[in-house]
């Protein structure tokens, strides 16, 4: 909820500006549009042989369960720089030969993920400041059950089923609020 | 450049927050962040036969040069769902049949563009208010002197040159203001 002008400090309303087709705030004082738009959250699937990477998270939401590393693209970044910056952060481990793997939009919470598949780039990896514990998984071993983020199953899932076939190729896919449960 | 909190109205400091790596707008009130992320340009290519359908802007920037129909994500839209809106908004046309095609990075705005291609469901378009004119176009009738955006004459180039081989996979490229000329 937007209250004031990031300009110049005066209050905002929230109406349709002329030649528009939907309401956004806008400054009662110096007419300034405040455009808010989806935000983008990049991230790896770090492969090490049979195995996966996952971090446990030690921040909210979600603390305690496990992910892939991920978190928002910053401005003058790529995502490809994102998605590794991330994978340092979190996982301390660096990766090579990332591809770009799945898309998922959440349109309900204004989102769009992208992850890339990659190699890590030796077994080297450890718990940054927002992870818990940092593990290698094999396939049978992955904790299903306690995973943050419906994007994080259905990657690690179609991962496991691609790699049957050797075909990765990318994927859009969408996730609303009702139509997804939790793997 | 941020002044003022859009949370309580007081001014804000361009400072680096606990916790974090990099300089954000903080208010010197509520310790409110504001965070600025890149924006997502969503366009769609659209196929009539042997033909590709472009808009000649009536907006700046690049008034009266031609382009693919795109514009902003918008917050609650999924990507495609943003695109098809653009698509009718600026072409008044509608299309099928969409998938997934390039995606550019450019970092030094800011900016992640999706296309996708798609296939126009009738020969029936027509200049949107953002529109001067919308043609078909021949891969030797495309106007390459005067598209309005790299991406354009980038997406365009591959399409003309995956069309030999029928093979549209998706790719990502990044482009950066100085290691790309207008077509």
């Amino acid at each position: 909820m937007m209250k004031f002008c990031n300009a110049c400090g005066h209050s905002v309303s929230y109406r349709v500006p002329d030649d528009d087709d939907r309401p956004r705030y806008v400054c009662d004082n110096c007419d300034f549009i405040h455009y808010l738009n989806p935000r983008i959250i990049v991230g790896v699937l770090p492969v090490w042989r049979e195995q996966v990477l996952l971090c446990k998270r030690a921040i909210q939401p979600r603390h305690g369960l496990w992910t892939l590393p991920a978190g928002f693209l910053e401005n003058e970044e790529t995502t490809i720089e994102g998605a590794l910056r991330e994978t340092w952060e979190e996982a301390r481990a660096k990766v090579a030969n990332e591809s770009l793997y799945r898309i998922f939009n959440l349109p309900h919470i204004s989102q769009v993920y992208m992850f890339y598949r990659a190699e890590l780039s030796a077994e080297e990896f450890a718990a940054g400041p927002e992870s818990l514990d940092v593990q290698l998984f094999n396939e049978a071993d992955i904790p299903w059950q306690a995973l943050a983020f419906p994007v994080v199953g259905q990657t690690l899932r179609s991962y496991f089923q691609d790699r049957k076939t050797g075909d990765y190729s990318v994927q859009s896919l969408d996730i609303r609020s009702s139509a997804f449960k939790q793997p």
